[in-house]
């Protein structure tokens, strides 16, 4: 059995029941963003070494261990979340393909040396740190969400640098920093090749960016189908009701 | 009457049939790209300075007339097409509001000066000129179509000169290029404020991109809701039928 703290419960992945995750409303949940990223970007299925960072209880490693075959490594700062991620692995029998790094992820590529990694994935922190009050360093949340340990540039430049010539970064973010991401990215020779907007009705504007680049690439990216949230009825629409739902 | 040359004909720019345009398949006609772009772009009603660069036969001049009643100006390279335009200008009496000049928009910003116009609108070349065949001068559609007398960076460069401070460039271009409109834009103080993508129809990547930027804007871009050009009957859908067939 693997021992819960406070608010945490668990929560399944998919609806075979055939994973679960430890979350927590005050620590960490994970969002429809992380998924979304996990269906979008181009996984090595049978070989290969992914890492995913800034990987908040672990969804994404724990999603992408469903499907592929290859070595995942997910690396996150919070020592509670890190904790989190460690147990839902255990819980999952995953140790085998997911190992677990607390550390910041400016420091992977002195670790794992450059250019290693066939996929990075990461779902960063959205926001610029600018208020007094999101400067908490205490609190689980904001360092989530706020670029406390890490800027975008950081994001960009790190995983650039742990991903293969050739090799891909998949990120989930908010449509409205999209100038400074492609900008970065060309700077760090991450050539965006797919880009798709979700959002989250028909007649509204864009409230997720999911992005792929592939390291070293040819010039010529793809705007792909949008995809909607919600129907006119609210309801999740038929996309993201297959994709939330996955049963494998 | 206006005198028509080789296969030159007259075709109606509105549903109440009061504009018409001289377009030539041989030399030059219209797109649904220009017709998106003049109704995209935030145009001035009452009073300003407009200036269309790329202008090829004044379409964008023409239907922007419809609308507002700022002063226009038109800058088109190429003779054939800069005729074609003043004689269009002339059928529909609109001399008072649009001005033509015959020449390269790299000498604009010399000619006006620098910052002077609230709106820069701009439909230009799509096509890098790689190949041999594409490199004809003579040829007019080659010449429209093709970065033959300004790339890309030319044209941004340009926008950016002749905008004020605060001033809008609305430009229409192909997805694929989006990373090095944004780059390009960053670097000559044009921010990105609205993207919208068009699609040919559900499902499929974009083939159209609609982009706003405002000279020395605060960053932050909204990426609108997508626009279909065709239902899954293949008839336009309503909202592109709204703008094809605008009666005013």
């Amino acid at each position: 059995m693997i021992e819960l703290n406070g608010d945490e419960r668990l929560d399944f992945l998919f609806t075979d029941q055939s994973m679960q995750i430890i979350q927590s409303p005050s620590v960490f949940s994970f969002s429809l963003d992380a998924v979304l990223l996990a269906n979008f970007a181009s996984i090595p299925l049978k070989r290969g070494k992914i890492i995913d960072l800034c990987s908040g209880n672990g969804v994404i490693p724990l999603l992408i261990s469903k499907w592929s075959k290859a070595a995942i490594t997910g690396v996150e700062i919070q020592t509670r979340l890190y904790d989190m991620a460690k147990r839902s692995v255990q819980l999952n029998q995953k140790e085998d393909q997911i190992s677990l790094i607390l550390g910041d992820i400016k420091e992977m590529p002195t670790r794992f040396g450059n250019n290693k990694f066939d996929l990075v994935t990461v779902n960063p922190p959205y926001f610029k740190t600018i208020n007094e009050e999101h400067q908490n360093k205490n609190d689980y949340l904001t360092i989530a969400r706020h670029e406390v340990y890490c800027t975008l540039e950081d994001v960009i430049k790190t995983s650039s640098q742990l991903a293969k010539s050739g090799g891909k970064v998949a990120m989930v973010h908010r449509p409205g920093r999209i100038v400074e991401i492609l900008t970065l990215m060309k700077q760090y020779k991450l050539e965006p090749k797919r880009i798709r907007f979700v959002y989250p009705k028909q007649g509204k504007d864009a409230n997720i960016l999911l992005i792929e680049a592939i390291r070293d690439g040819k010039p010529d990216v793809k705007i792909l189908s949008p995809l909607y949230t919600f129907d006119e009825e609210g309801n999740y629409t038929e996309e993201i009701h297959n994709i939330v739902y996955r049963t494998e």
